[in-house]
């Protein structure tokens, strides 16, 4: 019965580190529906009450408040009338305990008379935590992959 | 060891919604394959029997078999003749007991002269059924990105 | 209690699959930030030893230090200086024991003067070996969607 107890616990480590990942996953996939859908409490709802957004635009959005104000500023209104999707790559994700980490990229695709053009595509790394209220984003630093270094660093393990 | 019973069955639970997650995220990403594959059968049985598929050309295709007939489309043809791919995001999904909801981004990228265009990019939402031959798409709409508010409103939880 | 072991074994199995796929998830995942990242080490680890990559220009790569001299390569040296992402798509994973096979799209995005072009569009499908180290690709195939057979063959079940 001792051993049952035993390995009883250690399967629910593994399906705790599997929801985990699910998790994480859900979570990055609600960030392109949260702002091409112009919803500020999901996007707010994404981020850690003191977590951060970098995207190499002047200085990175402090607060999940500030975060969700990314949907007012005249650029991304400029996207949403053109018609526009904030596509995320599948995230490579490691937890460690109360911590993970994600990378992948993201791309803004832009209606033009051609189609969807790729306007932005850049590499993202997400520092994410566990809280109360689920998996939260603690950082995420988002930089264009234009021949830079800064980008490739991101993405290295 | 009733303890330990109960234990299990909560655990036995949560492993099912996991198994349910992965099911389908499966399904999901058969559907580039089925299209671009010209997998008729493969395409009929993401549906559920008198599942539907609404993507705003036409009135919605109802029943698996006619959405299968998306492939002989002359549209199709055309892509599948040029080179095509129709890439989908990995969705946001929220199982609850025997139906789901997903939400993800859709793509076909066509061959061109200077590379792979984006002809298509769209918002979609899947609603999706736990049938005896596992999840079935019950509907799905998708809607394009250009600017109008119907596909934004689609990408909303 | 006979009873309660059984069921316990067969949890156990299923949490293992679940396990099974996320790691080749995470393995699939992790080849855009390798080759965008210039890391070779991490390239070379998602092989098996004698692991196989035919990308469709020469012959098939043969081992894992093989196919990491492909960061090496004039032509990537050429898309990293301009600015590059391989974005690969969520995949469909049918595991089979201690083998699996993976079917998804790549594309390979390159910065020019209006935003990012997708330079190469393909089907992939990747064959997986449970090894000590983890889950390996023992062969990937990636074939341009261009409007030929091949790569469409690719995408069937």
């Amino acid at each position: 019965m001792a051993d049952l107890s035993e390995r009883f616990e250690a399967l629910e480590r593994r399906v705790q580190e599997l929801e985990d990942i699910l998790a994480i996953q859900k979570l990055i996939s609600s960030y392109g529906p949260a702002v091409d859908g112009l919803d500020a409490t999901a996007l707010a709802e994404m981020w850690a009450g003191d977590g951060t957004y970098d995207f190499g635009i002047g200085e990175p959005l402090r607060g999940r408040d500030n975060v969700a104000k990314l949907i007012d500023l005249d650029s991304h209104k400029t996207y949403i009338a053109a018609g526009c999707a904030h596509v995320l790559s599948a995230p490579r994700i490691a937890v460690d305990g109360d911590r993970a980490c994600a990378v992948n990229y993201s791309q803004v695709f832009v209606k033009d008379e051609h189609g969807w053009r790729a306007d932005r595509t850049g590499a993202n790394r997400w520092e994410l935590i566990r809280t109360e209220q689920g998996w939260k984003i603690a950082s995420r630093t988002n930089s264009l992959l234009d021949g830079r270094e800064g980008a490739r660093t991101l993405l290295r393990r």
